[in-house]
C-alpha cells in the first residue's frame, strides 16, 4: 500500500485549504489553547462551542453558558476564566457545555473545517493522538497555531513529537520540509524540554504577565487519552 | 546603546511590510537565485534587472539584453540561460546588463521595496555580508524565499548561518522565535551541510531535474565580497 502522507503547517498564514479535503488536521496550540482544551475533556467536559467574537460569548454568558474567554493571555471581565489548563477543573467543568473564546484559536478551527477530520493536539494527549491516527487510513496536516500568524517554537516541537512517532510507524512518508524541520528542533528540545523552551518567544510573554505556572504541565505527555474533535461547529471529547 | 534587532522570515506569505521600514532585509534564496545572483556579479555583471514576467523578459530579449528567464528551474526557449549559477561565467556576464526573471525572486524583491536596504544573500557572500551588516546601525530582517510560499531547509539554514555571526558580535539581540530555530537547525546542519540539505525537497526537485550539479557550489562560502544591493528597482554588485 502506498504511504500516508504527513505535512506540517507552521502559520495560520501559511495554511493551503485546498490541500487538505482528505486530512486529518491536528491543531496545535500548546501554549496554552490545546492544552486548555485536552485538560477540559479529561476532566469531563461535554462539548466546547468555539467562538470568534467577544461580543458572541458574552451573549452566551447571559444565556447562563460557562465561558472562557482571553485576549492576549487576560482573562475577559464578564468571562468565568481564561486560557490555562489549571481553570478546567473538574469542580468546574464536569458534565458541562463550555464556550470558549481564544485570541487565535477559533479562526484556525473555520481554516481547518474543510478537513476530514479536525482534532486538538498536545503533548497531554500525544500518545493516544498518535496512536488513533495510526489506525486510521488517512494523509495527516500537523497544524501549528502559531503567534499572530508567525512561526513558534512551542507547536513546532510539539508537531516535531507527533511527527516522530507516525514516522516511527513507517506508515508515513514526508516530502514536506516544516515536518523535517520539526523532528530537528524536537529531537534538539527533548533531552530538556522546559529548558528548550526557555528560548520561546511565548515563555517570556507568559512569564511577564505571570501566567507561566502551567507551562511545565502542558509539556507533560499522555495526561488524558481524550482526542477533542470537531463535530458540527462544537468539539467534542472523543472521537467514536 | 539599545541592541539591534534581528528577525527572520521564512516565507513571504509571513512578510510583514510595516515591520521593515528601517530595515536592512537580506533575501535568502540559495537553490538557486540568490546564489547565482552573487556569482554573476563576483564574476563582473554590472546590474540585474529583475522582471516579474516572462513577456517582459522576451521584451528585453527582442532589445537586445542578455537575459536568464526560468520557470520552476527550466531554462525558457528564448532566454540567454537560466538560474544556475555555473551559467552566470565572466566571459558571458563581465560588463553586462542581465534581465533576470525567476520563479519566486521578483514578486520578494518587490515585497521588500518598502525597507531602508534590501540585499542579496547566501553562503557565497556570508562573510563580506555579515561584516558589512554590523558596520551598520540597523535592524535586519533575513527574508526566506522559501518555495511556493512554503518554509523551506536551505534557506533557513542559512538564515541561521547569518544569524549566528550576528549574534555572535553582541550587537543584535532577537526574540523572534524563527531566528532562534534557524540557529539551531544550523547548528545541526554545519557539520555536513550537504548532508544536511539531502534533506531539502528541492534538493530532490533539483535531483529530479539533471540540475542538482551546482549545490555544492551553493554550499561553499566566501566565495565573493559581493553583497548585491537594490537600487531604484535594479540590483548592483556593490552597496559603495
Amino acid at each position: 500500500m502506498a504511504k500516508r502522507k504527513l505535512e506540517t503547517c507552521f502559520s495560520p498564514a501559511l495554511f493551503e485549504h485546498e490541500a487538505n479535503g482528505d486530512s486529518i488536521v491536528v491543531i496545535i496550540d500548546i501554549l496554552r489553547a490545546s492544552s486548555a482544551i485536552c485538560t477540559a475533556f479529561a476532566n469531563g467536559a461535554v462539548e466546547i462551542i468555539p467562538v470568534a467574537e467577544v461580543s458572541e460569548a458574552k451573549e452566551y454568558k447571559a444565556k447562563g453558558y460557562l465561558v472562557a474567554a482571553e485576549r492576549d493571555g487576560y482573562v475577559l471581565d464578564f468571562a468565568d476564566f481564561g486560557n490555562s489548563p489549571f481553570n478546567f477543573t473538574k469542580d468546574k467543568v464536569s458534565g458541562k457545555t463550555i464556550v470558549y473564546s481564544t485570541t487565535n484559536g477559533t479562526g484556525i478551527i473555520n481554516l481547518a473545517s474543510s478537513a476530514y477530520m479536525t482534532v486538538i493536539g498536545s503533548f497531554l494527549n500525544i500518545g493516544a493522538l498518535t496512536e488513533w491516527i495510526l489506525g486510521k487510513e488517512k494523509n495527516v496536516l500537523l497544524f501549528c497555531a502559531g503567534w499572530k500568524n508567525r512561526f513558534n517554537i512551542e507547536d513546532t516541537i510539539c508537531a516535531g513529537a507527533i511527527a516522530e512517532k507516525l514516522m516511527e510507524s513507517n506508515l508515513y512518508t514526508t516530502i514536506c520540509d516544516s515536518t523535517i524541520a520539526s523532528m530537528d528542533l524536537w529531537s534538539l528540545a527533548r533531552p530538556n524540554l522546559p529548558g528548550y523552551i526557555e528560548k520561546a518567544a511565548q515563555r517570556t510573554r507568559l512569564r511577564d504577565k505571570k501566567l507561566d505556572d502551567c507551562i511545565e504541565f502542558c509539556l507533560t505527555s499522555d495526561f488524558t487519552d481524550k482526542i477533542p474533535v470537531m463535530k458540527n461547529g462544537v468539539l467534542v471529547g472523543n472521537i467514536l
